[in-house]
């Protein structure tokens, strides 16, 4: 299992706001060998602030790629590469723009999820995969999971779209529009001009405190916290949130966070038709999960995905699986998760 | 209808912490006549940032209070009153101290709850009033009227907990959390030491702002929203939001903020002893109001409150209200509200 983040850089991509950036570098992982008919190669998507390193210690789905595991790198090679506009190795705010030799800050363009499949694709070309056995992801993740079904039909053998939707709904805008005005009200932002300076770090730890509590779920915040104390003065789960909001900003580039959640707030399969329109003659099988405690992403979202390749005779199975962590459920309640991907991965891959 | 908002200073109050404000003073409007008897007097507590001003144009309960309403002023005497540690005429962080001269700032005592319930039976003294007819209240207003029925049950005839707790959880706890770690992350807050300068008015603007998500309902924002733009690259629950951020800021003091929310998250009538022994002999009757799309303070929480009373035979009638619009339905969706406290209030009257 290969544990250091490769990288490719391809000459430039060309975004849907017209907008061009040249060269273009994407960091990726991969686990697993390739096989020669090329066909056991299966794309891992990211979530929100989630990186390449998807497997082996500290990957943000480790227990769902390795041996035996739901991604088996024994049967499968596994592709993991970070999203255009974040701030782990790919391209984004953060990266020096060519010509004026100064990170782009908030000077680079405005990046979709079109935008972020359309450089997993140049990438999947590189690797010389002309169709994936499959793409896989979690929330931010499923909607490329999602995009890649729609943009490259022919490319994708199975999409496993998890905890996600079709279009961010208001409320899951809202919530990302706080984290980006916390963000932008520090001064330390300013206006997204601090590279080399002092970091909007309690801007961005206040945004990541906001995330954290959509991604639990009321019951899993009170087995795991209740009402106890850390101190005479502070509840635990007071201390917790502040602990992961400030350890967020030694990892993470506040700039990729107005960005990245730009993507995901302007993410709406229906502006280019009806859902079930889309999925006509799509010949990609679908796997898609639900979380009955996900609030953030609710069962619905995924139900009316289902409905749209239901009403088209796609090939779609749908679970909504019981579970208590809310939307991280994805990430960290696998069992049952683990079972279904896996049986789902061995039965397209046998008649792929 | 009085309109002009009252205010009344007592010499001191002594808080649950051992701690003494003196002297203290409390804003409040009436509305309606007390009868001879002073047998229909009702109290409305408010939530979280309302004020005395409850009934009258721009009163936070006015489409509940006043003649032929819920609370009919043409036959009950309608109080309310600004809370503890509030900042619209009560004494709060922003008065100033009597020995320093200066605002107290986060040198204020800490307050509870039961702080604030104390200082309005002050109030309830001072109006000569020695049993109310009602208290009713909504969200931390439910709180208030849990609270006086548990600390003064011969002096309250009735209590109307509505879209409430009897403790907050882990996610209360930690939406308000990130409310105040947004002030707190503010420079301009300077650790409560900003009256006379520049108030923190983005954390402030950023605090409202989670507030009022938890406040609507998926569905409430689906509908008042959806994903309809304000401009090309904004939509318009992200001018919403910013919008009433920024309002908020005019209207409310920071370190209210800090100590009202550290007054709800530290309630918890079951650290006095299990809610059933708490209720026993408690000879209050209790109108219990949840509703279906309050996710914040979600219907379990009422039934728990409502199963205690019940174990001890207590008078309780309760009912989990369908409505729409999340936690502020019992603000903007009254009708049906209005019905069961109408008649509620006539029978205890015709009992009392």
């Amino acid at each position: 299992m290969i544990l250091t983040t490769a990288s490719a850089v391809f000459p430039s991509i060309t975004l849907d706001s017209g907008a061009v950036i040249a060269p273009v570098e994407v960091a990726y992982e991969t686990y697993g060998s390739l096989n020669a008919a090329k066909s056991n190669a299966i794309l891992v998507t990211h979530a929100f602030s989630g990186d390449a390193h998807a497997a082996g210690e500290g990957g943000w789905w480790t227990n769902m790629i390795g041996p035996g595991k739901a991604f088996d790198t024994d049967k499968y090679f596994v592709i993991s590469s970070n999203v255009l506009s974040g701030c782990r190795g790919t391209t984004g705010p953060g990266s020096i723009h060519p010509e004026t030799r100064c990170p782009w800050g908030m000077t680079f363009p405005v990046v979709s999820i079109g935008d972020m499949v359309r450089l997993q694709k140049l990438l999947i070309d590189h690797l010389g995969i002309s169709r994936l056995l499959a793409v896989a992801g979690g929330s931010m993740g499923g909607m490329q999971a999602l995009e890649w079904a729609v943009a490259y039909p022919e490319s994708v053998a199975a999409a496993i779209p998890i905890a996600t939707t079709a279009r961010h709904s208001a409320q899951q805008i809202a919530f990302n529009e706080v984290g980006r005005q916390a963000i932008m009200a520090d001064p330390d932002w300013n206006n997204g001009d601090y590279y080399g300076k002092r970091p909007p770090a309690r801007g961005l730890a206040v945004a990541r405190m906001v995330g954290h509590i959509t991604y639990m779920s009321d019951e899993s915040m009170r087995q795991k916290f209740g009402r106890r104390l850390r101190a005479p003065d502070q509840f635990e789960v007071e201390s917790y949130l502040q602990y992961r909001g400030s350890k967020f900003v030694d990892r993470f580039d506040a700039n990729s966070y107005i960005y990245i959640t730009r993507a995901m707030d302007s993410f709406d399969l229906t502006e280019r038709g009806a859902l079930a329109t889309l999925f006509e003659g799509v010949p990609t099988r679908f796997l898609v999960i639900s979380f009955t405690s996900d609030w953030l992403y609710p069962a619905y979202q995924s139900q009316e995905i289902v409905s749209a390749l239901r009403s088209r005779n796609c090939d779609v199975a749908y679970i909504n699986l019981s579970a208590h962590y809310g939307h991280d459920s994805f990430l960290v309640e696998v069992e049952q998760q683990s079972e279904i991907v896996g049986g789902f991965l061995a039965s397209t891959f046998q008649h792929a």
